[in-house]
């Protein structure tokens, strides 16, 4: 396994940095090992909706998990408020750092991941692809 | 460390299939690194309460957390609902997938866990041995 | 990476045990992989607040992300109550173990964690220093 560090600033977009972040480093079997720091504003699809809902306020990040690969990241996220209750979604686009997020990505050398439509659920679901050797050398 | 990911399908139960891979893979130091999915049902044991309690609709899983040996699984889990209110607790079996579950374990190579009875708590707690060297070549 | 797991026992302080563990150990570039347990006491910092805040009753730990280093540990927490209620905030020293807490945490060799303060946001912020060799042969 290869481990990515990288800390956001502020005002920086959660989803859209990982993105980027995947692609650069060409990122094929990876995922989310910890994060923690503190949203100004989230952008979720909470579960069964079909639309996005945007939280403003001070959140601190208390859980993102979540797959990343070059066709995409899926990622969930749960976050507390000045009062400590907790709510969580599917992240999106939109999602806004307040001060910080202290990422580790973990990237699996004998995995390779993909998503394919799946007739079962309609959406783009996971595929993984097992490697006998070490990816870099197959 | 050994990393595995697997992906679950509509209608499987969460915990079961999590304890079957742990079994049908011989994983003897697991631990959850990462889990994105969704439930239709939830089935937890509450924070000092000792039966379980069965929560219907839909839900994000927003964390999944726990180990894996042979001795059995210990996970907790959170997940959110459509107003993005999150609920979590012990899982139990009976937790159902609504769309998908990509789970990423980690098995360590220097440690094995067990679960023996502790006089303090009443319950099976891990224990922790340590391989000085790489558990496969002890 | 190197795993270290560790097993806290009932009435422990969570976050001074993964303190003192991560300078026992000279963790440099650490991050919890996952945690699983309880707790009887929690005090957080909610977002946007300066005091902490104690909270007593049975909780179950959900989630603990973090990074850990020989600067201090940044962790925040999720727990549940008896009703599946979830709150969360940053981790702060009196929050106590009810049965157990199981961690696995990882330690990267190839990175090191600093904490120096950051103008833009006042606090002190994650810097990764990243080793191209193996931090121990460096």
């Amino acid at each position: 396994m290869k481990i990515f560090a990288l800390r956001l600033k502020p005002d920086t977009d959660l989803k859209d940095s990982l993105w980027n972040f995947t692609q650069a480093h060409s990122i094929q079997a990876g995922f989310i090992l910890t994060t923690v720091g503190s949203l100004k504003r989230a952008s979720l699809r909470l579960a069964g909706q079909s639309d996005n809902q945007v939280f403003d306020g001070k959140f601190e990040i208390v859980s993102l998990v979540g797959t990343l690969s070059q066709d995409g990241v899926h990622l969930h996220i749960a976050i507390s408020d000045f009062e400590g209750r907790t709510i969580g979604g599917h992240l999106t686009s939109g999602s806004i750092i307040n001060t910080t997020a202290e990422v580790v990505i973990g990237d699996s050398y004998h995995h390779r991941f993909t998503r394919t439509v799946d007739e079962q659920t309609g959406y783009r679901e996971l595929q993984i692809i097992k490697h006998g050797q070490h990816r870099g050398h197959a």
